[in-house]
């Protein structure tokens, strides 16, 4: 499988996916500012007209996008590592959780503080509506290892998104005791820490890509 | 069944689903300003604290919430309804909708509109930033009659979100042609026309109950 990526954009979930299962995939980067496919220049517009990682590349060539689908395509089609869930209410849990952390967290908090063309009324008036959502899932997570019963690609999923509050200041982790636990013992779990760090490289030299590019 | 809703907020979507369905269903109505439950004056965030409609108590007294959730969790109990999908790529494709729907559409474009606490410079910074994703379903409906390839769930959800373009006017929706005619066409439909037309009715009654309690 093919998955087009940016360096600790939300993909990285997928990545962690992947790492879980022991499976090989082809991690295809792209360059979130430019749209760029860095390996051969292409227009990754091409791949996914909305221009959003990650964007997944079947064996079969089926291209999916869209986080919430692709984390269940992976999840389901490694068994092994059971990061999926059984039908029926489970599946119900799991899709509520993605969807929490899609809706709420992801588009609801996080985009618009990261957005460096958002103004500052944006972000206090998204802090004003949605810092509460941290709240309900420290609340949740009390007593708690995972967001289901077991390590779930909502984990990932989760993991992925908090690890954004170190370029989000206003959000301050440290207010949340229980889900900045979560955050560091998931954080040390070999495909996370493995996923993250390899990406992190990667984020340092978009960066500095960006910046000769200036 | 209870449905908990607020009339023509997104729970629409769950309560076309019932009656595509033709099943019975308990609406229970929610003030979205006071989260008050209107039947019986309790407080609503002791069902879901995030006080979010829908939110759907089971047959077996389970609660779910997050849109995407709930509306599969309709369509799966229903199976003679034919609005949910089978397993593998029909179902990653429902995935990809029902995630697209909630995060760009819902979250990253409507709510910031129809927020009235939202300032000027909210608006605009959502319209510059996601007003394009309705040039990408205007372009993927062209020769479609459903986004799946029969109605789904994922068309109750975008007909809802489509339907408050009416009071979102920075959002013409004759600019995008093939689009509107999907919205008129499915708006027709007999368990949507049912559906709004009763909601719009209580919705009518909130905004007067709103205005005697100001």
């Amino acid at each position: 499988m093919d998955l087009y990526f940016s360096p600790l954009a939300c993909s990285l979930a997928t990545r962690i996916a992947f790492y879980e299962a022991g499976a090989k995939a082809n991690f295809i980067e792209v360059d979130p500012k430019t749209k760029e496919v860095l390996r051969d220049g292409s227009d990754f517009r091409k791949v996914n007209p909305l221009g959003l990682v990650p964007t997944l590349r079947t064996d079969d060539g089926t291209v999916l996008t869209e986080n919430a689908a692709i984390l269940q395509y992976v999840a389901d089609h490694f068994p092994d590592a059971g990061i999926a869930t059984g039908p029926g209410m489970e599946r119900s849990r799991l899709h509520q959780w993605l969807c929490f952390i899609g809706t709420e967290l992801h588009k609801g908090l996080f985009v618009p503080l990261l957005d460096k063309k958002a103004v500052p009324d944006v972000k206090s008036w998204v802090l004003n509506k949605n810092l509460s959502r941290l709240d309900y899932l420290e609340d949740y997570l009390k007593g708690r290892d995972y967001l289901l019963d077991h390590f779930s690609v909502a984990d990932a999923y989760l993991v992925t998104v908090i690890s954004w509050t170190m370029a989000t200041p206003p959000v301050e982790l440290a207010r949340w005791p229980v889900l900045k636990a979560y955050y560091e013992r998931l954080r040390a779990r070999p495909s996370i820490a493995k996923a993250i760090a390899e990406e992190f490289e990667l984020y340092k030299a978009e960066l500095a890509r960006h910046k000769a590019a200036a």
